[in-house]
């Protein structure tokens, strides 16, 4: 075992604090993982803050881990020690389901073992995840990060990246397609700079004009203001072949769905209050609305090399462990340009 | 000018009354039909009420029109004269853009022309549906009824068969998935039978037990009471590969959505009330709401020649065109099994 420091919820309302968990020393096929960097996800406020549902304390959150593989387990082929590595949302899965095998993990029949907050599959222990030094993972469930990558700017890849870039390919995005993204936080900027490394033309839409110059720099060709003024929505009418909508509070959808075209696809990968739905939308140019949950390991690996042959990389902040119950207030307030990164050497300071 | 007999509406809220309209002699490229049969759809009824809109009036509906062809304009290379032939839910459209060119005219980008209550794109006179005795319609519009089928049973096909027939066709069911019909009414039991005539396992999804022993009879594979009891919904959770959803009255989507496999897609065939989705059933399974609005005149062709082929007709209860207004009243009851047709010998009579 593997004394480790961490930052930990110890209840829905307490303010994350050091703590220390126990990795276990690999077993067969797993490798242990010294963690570098880790992203931070509004997933990991909702979840500690019990959001979602109740939840067992302490709780270690995390799930944008990049770091260097520090020892292997019987059995691992395909990672050495000193290989740069990532996990992102889950580590483990039933693989016996038609989704394990069809390498899409996150829809699991009996329900992927999320990163923190899940169960051992085999002991019933509960998963911490990335705000910690340390972590062991079955090698199916880890992947390499490419050379060339800042392992930085590569952590938000984990979940942001591929939360974004698994929608783009399976609804089907070509080169040369209209593209729309709602709400420019850790997703949307990700989706932009996705979607333009895919070619497409990528418009941001706003609600205010507050993003234009942020939404341009990061590669956008086109922002538009919608929501007011009712010819906004008229002049887009028709205009997307996808829309990624990555705004997590209640927003009306149809404003959205007029500006699709005939066989055009909203997903939704945020989880906002339920919401009203026009079937004339829908029903009149044969659109879709639909969700997306992050990625399967394949497809992550695809994304992280695409990411590394196309210069794709998240803009972060990064922190030192001890700031991360401001990051989360600043993350509350949308202040943040885009992700939020601890750096994991702040540890030893702590 | 040919004079016709017809039923029109001089109001939203007058009955519908005898009228004379006048058809015009065959254009280039047109034929003149001389209607037998006409099917009652409930746009009918929504649209002569002003459900939908103010409308023109006087204002004779009726688009699931068969009949046989009495005159050809010059140059019409498809039908002659005594041909059966049909005529669905519009009359023309662009012809030039990418939908129209796609065969798929009823997402024409300038607005297909409606049989009833649309415009003609030449001379701007209102067009005048299959509640009479005649209609002129462009060659590239009008159907070919196969032979085996019954002109009368066939009526139905032009809207409520191709409604269905093209999202089971467009979503890509195939032959032994599984899929759930919504309501089982004129647009239902279309959807059951061509299911079954497509090799899926057909449910028939209902909120009471009336209609059990009719959808079985209809070919359903099975029947399944909803939405009272939560263990219903659980036990049908993630069962379905589709879900065609042919409801107009305000019901709840969510209940359906979690019956739905991973990337399964329910289709909304009717226009109910704006309803709540709730972003969870369509991102944790990268579920699809979607929308379908009946189909091409090319996929109309091919649905009515699968029909023949494989000897699906609508179950319908033959009218006298004197008993219109009657027969919506016991529309709006759901008392019909399964589609009013009125037999336009009736017309002599009225």
């Amino acid at each position: 075992m593997h004394k480790t420091a961490a930052y930990a919820a110890t209840s829905a309302t307490s303010p994350l604090a050091p703590w220390t968990l126990e990795r276990r020393a690999p077993r067969t096929g797993e490798v242990l993982i010294d963690i570098r960097y880790c992203g931070v996800c509004h997933s990991d406020l909702h979840t500690v803050r019990g959001d979602w549902g109740p939840m067992d304390y302490p709780l270690v959150p995390g799930h944008e881990i990049v770091g260097h593989v520090a020892a292997v387990g019987e059995g691992v082929s395909r990672y050495k020690v000193g290989d740069a590595v990532g996990v992102g949302c889950f580590v483990d899965s039933c693989r016996a389901c038609e989704h394990c095998k069809a390498g899409e993990e996150q829809y699991c029949a009996e329900g992927m073992v999320g990163t923190y907050a899940g169960r051992d599959r085999s002991t019933g222990e509960p998963t911490q995840g990335g705000y910690s030094t340390r972590i062991t993972v079955h090698e199916d469930y880890v992947l390499r990060i490419p050379e060339g990558l800042p392992l930085d700017r590569a952590a938000p890849l984990l979940c942001a990246g591929i939360t974004t870039w698994s929608p783009l390919k399976h609804f089907g995005l070509k080169a040369g397609d209209e593209l729309a993204v709602v709400g420019l936080g850790g997703l949307g900027h990700m989706a932009v700079k996705l979607g333009v490394a895919l070619g497409a033309n990528v418009t941001v839409l706003s609600t205010s004009e507050g993003k234009r110059a942020d939404a341009l720099a990061l590669g956008a060709h086109a922002f538009e203001v919608v929501g007011k003024d009712p010819a906004a929505g008229k002049k887009l009418a028709r205009r997307f072949h996808m829309i990624l909508d990555t705004a997590s509070a209640a927003h009306d959808y149809n404003l959205y769905l007029g500006m699709l075209k005939v066989d055009g696809t909203m997903v939704l990968l945020g989880m906002p209050e339920p919401t009203l739905v026009g079937a004339g939308s829908l029903v009149m140019a044969r659109r879709r609305l639909a969700g997306s949950l992050i990625g399967g390991i394949r497809e992550t690996q695809e994304m992280l090399d695409f990411c590394a042959a196309n210069g794709v990389v998240s803009d972060i902040e990064l922190i030192d462990i001890a700031d991360i119950n401001d990051a989360y207030e600043r993350m509350l307030r949308s202040d943040v340009r885009y992700r939020f990164v601890i750096d994991a050497a702040s540890f030893g300071a702590a």
